[in-house]
């Protein structure tokens, strides 16, 4: 897969676009994908939204957001006119100002009517745990884009689904309602995976987290979920890793047609399971790993996870999570 | 190399702190640069000086400055502030604002002199071809960098390696004494490599380049030079990719000691040939190749040379280009 020339193989090189906060140390946003998306073979153009020193969950952070019209003018007159670029797929992640939100949005959904090849994967990112961290304005701003956009893919944690929605999401069946709102509300999205939930299934167990998709293309009638057992560790950066190595899943020109959304997420969560123990083991000390109290570990140790990467999309090795699927409509 | 882990080996991981350009499309500045050091194994923290749609060689291109201040807070209060950072190196290019290169180079210097193991590897980046490109007033500021600090390595190419000299350099004669020149007006810097020069050796094959190198440490005595031939093509983003190729060569852990630079350097320049020729062979039609207008090509193909990458640091297989040596005080 890595080594197509060598191999005398030829198969095109993918271009994505991806549009997200970009921070000079450690791994989030467009920091976390574009090195495994290279890495797989992607050409990626990296479009920076904000420049931050690192994210802000290290408590202290120093940078600066770049202008709504800077941005708009490297996309609009810059990617998309001098250069006439095409893409096989966008990627649009943290956009905090509302304006830049606007603005870009109206341009790529306009790109997106003109190539109906292009796909465009949103990671509407309004805030997690319960808060919003950008400015609730962008709340309506996003709506819109869900509502007028086909969208071949969204990808909102558990607080960003139920702000989407306005509702709460605590069971299978408040799950398997929000599936339903949320397709009546924006029925052009093609497909929502919901990157992660603290949901009760069953009481004899909660050291899971759920993650749940539909396909509402191919399989309209079934939300598939998976548990994925918790690791005694906080991460950032993780859900931008996820969204980009789905997004490699999804639509590398080698990747399996037709597409099963609810497999590839089964991979791409154990692929991103191992980089997240590889992380832990790289950080933490021996008395760490002894202690009960979550640890918070601030940086992906992506550059050392190259063996891990190497795995053709769609195919990692060890796929331990199991989708179970419950019908959408009865 | 590339998966220590996997083979139970324990090599720490380097960092370095690059300062360059970001170009959105494309790899020259800072998109040359990670990409590859990433996947060699360095963490790098990438502070980016300007966000451009893609290189002033495509003739058109949109985009920004980040304002001095902003750069500044970065690394003074974000990176070398609040998260302490501790680099094995420190990479700097393009740096177009005067303010900018200004308030950085006094803080690079700085934590440079408090931290002896740090290496600095400054591409004084000016202009090319007779032409600056940057404001005449960064001139002055590089010649104080080289002046008051122990650099690891500069790598200007030969329009710069003339300015900071203040003299032409046409033949192996003026190559020696611009050595000279060099190191009498900045003996702080430990070593020199000019990476690509349009000069006469001998009459009877004009079809290469000159590349030249010093180690003021190791071997005061000597310049070693090596002619590349020239390819029928120009490319953007190539003396980037060299500098940090070159880093990443010297100051990985696992590079052997000591150092040789004129072997580390004719590995570099095989390894980038290498590349160059491959981003050809993609880039190119076959009536290209038939022409003999030079083609000119806008973007590496960094991410379909993986295998090229994958060799390990400085002992790249095919090394083509044999140093000549010519003696510098004589």
């Amino acid at each position: 897969m890595l080594n197509h020339i060598e191999k005398g193989e030829c198969v095109r090189t993918p271009k994505v676009l991806s549009i997200q906060s970009h921070v000079v140390h450690g791994y989030v946003g467009n920091k976390a994908a574009t090195f495994p998306l290279q890495y797989k073979g992607w050409d990626v153009d990296v479009l920076n939204t904000v420049q931050l020193s690192n994210h802000p969950g290290y408590g202290k952070f120093t940078g600066h957001k770049a202008k709504a019209s800077d941005v708009y003018d490297i996309l609009k007159k810059g990617l998309l006119g001098d250069l006439n670029m095409t893409y096989d797929a966008i990627l649009t992640g943290y956009i905090p100002c509302t304006d830049t939100l606007k603005l870009l949005s109206q341009t790529l959904g306009d790109a997106c009517k003109k190539d109906h090849r292009l796909k465009w994967i949103v990671d509407p990112v309004l805030g997690d745990n319960g808060k919003l961290y950008v400015s609730d304005k962008n709340v309506p701003v996003y709506k819109c884009i869900l509502r007028e956009n086909r969208l071949f893919m969204v990808t909102p944690n558990q607080f960003e689904m139920e702000t989407l929605t306005g509702m709460g999401i605590t069971s299978l069946e408040s799950l398997r309602q929000g599936f339903i709102k949320f397709h009546n509300l924006y029925p052009l999205v093609e497909r929502v995976v919901i990157t992660s939930m603290e949901i009760t299934i069953s009481d004899d167990n909660t050291d899971y987290l759920v993650c749940a998709c539909c396909d509402f293309v191919a399989k309209p009638d079934a939300v598939h979920y998976f548990k994925v057992p918790k690791l005694n560790a906080h991460f950032s950066g993780s859900g931008d890793l996820f969204t980009a190595l789905l997004l490699d899943c999804l639509l590398h020109p080698t990747a399996k047609q037709p597409l099963d959304l609810s497999h590839t997420v089964s991979a791409v969560l154990s692929l991103v399971d191992d980089i997240l123990l590889r992380t832990m083991d790289l950080t933490l000390s021996k008395g760490d790993f002894l202690t009960n109290k979550p640890s918070v570990i601030n940086d992906l140790k992506l550059v050392n996870c190259l063996d891990l990467l190497a795995q053709p999309p769609g195919s990692h090795t060890t796929t331990r999570f199991r989708p179970t699927s419950i019908e959408l409509f009865r």
